[in-house]
């Protein structure tokens, strides 16, 4: 990942403000400073093991938010939700440089990011949605797939720090585009979830050995990403994350919210992992959007 | 394709009948007797252009049933349903060699497979259920995958031949259970087809170029072998097949009939592509599954 020409030129890149240590924000903040970026972190507990993790990658910790974003060219945010994002970007507007460039990575969806964008655009600050796919693993190893909303000429400022994050990095259109394809990108996992999920139960009904669906059937007409990798969990008893449970459920409000059209396979997944999310009582921080399983038959439910 | 072996050693390979001379059937027939076997093929209908195909690749073509069974050590079918399997198999046991191994590769469920298996069994002739899935391409071509049921034994003897028809060749069980792996795979060709429907009409709805669906999010955590091809297919404008409409509800159809499981999805996708068969009053003849969208916009249904 490191660039020399990065760690020669220090002075001339972007200083960078990286808001939110959680799994994906602290590898992403992490993998910028280890390419070079002078990248200063906040989170809003300072105890969080991400804030060690990007600490020891190079970036800086600043004590509080004013500190983060002081005289930052670019500013990156991967929070909790929609609520969290417009609380921290809502203080931003009294704290940061009049033009920073703001780069949301946090799945929010297209109608919070638009009002975002122009609130903070009202306040003079620029706005790209960016949010992401490829999980844990992708944020590490910079390998995400990342969807971008905004002005062009904004996502061209951005991009070759997004291209240190992700490896597909796609410029959408206009302000909550990105969202729209991350809720599109939900829309697809989840559906293909249920099918996984019917392809073993019809299997398991049937008496056939449930690994035949996933090592026969995943190079084929049927085959899915989901079915090679979460199926393959799914008949190994692995039932934790990968994506989490918790996390698509809200993902898939934000489509309900968002979209002024009926997606019944898309209600029907989100009423299985809720029912699985109600079912597994406090559980549910623990699965991995596999646990879809557990709605069809009497497996249990392990975290 | 060609193995020298089989053309130098034709007298000892074994003398094959092929019933049933549709789109997978001649073009599974040809692919045998261009690898050396000495193949008779019938049809019902003897003027279909199948049989023309199969006897241009070589395969001899028999006035009638009786005529193409005589003396085949086996005996592979590939028909329409399990109606017209049971009457052309029914035949069989009054006119096929003791001993024949009787393989049909039509989609007729394991339940009916069971059956026949059965029946022909007390005639003194063995059976293997062995469906396939790839396509007219993957028939053509030899890659098609096979699922087998069966006695393990026969399924050797069958190998050799079943590995000249496809690419992957997998014992799945007693009889039935390659019936049973291929209503699996439908299951899941039938439910990815509903994401992404509802991913590229998600994406209609919320202004996002469609393409982004099948360009940006195919090689991640969403992506399927239903999205890169027949979701590209849709964003094309092309319904036609790929894999037929009518065919996906039969097998659908068979699933009901055979699985003693509440499968929501997979009886979301049936309905679905039921309502646009409904809807295209004959046209569905010449569409394929992806052919669905209609069903969540006002597409017009192409033929």
């Amino acid at each position: 990942m490191q660039k020399e020409t990065n760690s020669d030129n220090r002075a001339e890149l972007p200083r960078v403000a990286f808001l939110g240590m959680g799994i994906m924000g602290a590898a992403m903040a992490a993998n910028l400073a280890r390419d070079g970026y002078p990248v200063v972190v906040w989170n809003r507990s300072a105890g969080s093991p991400g804030v060690a993790l990007a600490a020891a990658a190079g970036a800086e910790v600043a004590p509080d938010l004013a500190g983060a974003v002081r005289d930052r060219e670019m500013i990156f945010s991967c929070l909790g939700d929609e609520k969290d994002v417009a609380s921290v970007l809502g203080e931003l507007v009294l704290l940061a440089s009049i033009d920073s460039l703001v780069v949301d990575m946090t799945t929010i969806g297209p109608g919070a990011a638009r009002e975002l964008a122009g609130e903070l655009e009202s306040a003079g600050l620029r706005f790209l949605d960016a949010p992401v796919t490829g999980g844990d693993i992708g944020a590490r190893e910079g390998t995400l797939t990342i969807m971008v909303g905004g002005r062009q000429e904004d996502f061209d400022t951005a991009l070759p720090l997004l291209r240190v994050m992700g490896k597909t990095v796609e410029y959408c259109g206009p302000s909550g585009s990105g969202q729209a394809l991350k809720l599109c990108n939900q829309v697809l996992c989840a559906v293909n979830m249920i099918g996984v999920c019917e392809a073993l139960t019809l299997a398991g009904n049937i008496g056939l050995d449930e690994r035949l669906v996933v090592d026969t059937l995943g190079g084929g007409a049927g085959g899915s990403w989901a079915l090679s990798n979460l199926g393959r969990r799914i008949v190994d008893g692995d039932l934790g994350p990968g994506f989490m449970l918790r996390h698509m459920i809200k993902d898939l409000r934000l489509i309900e919210e968002n979209a002024a059209v009926e997606l019944p396979g898309t209600e029907m997944a989100r009423n299985l992992f809720q029912r699985v999310s109600e079912s597994s009582s406090g559980a549910d921080r623990e699965l991995g959007t596999q646990a879809m399983i557990s709605a069809y038959s009497n497996r249990t439910v392990v975290s």
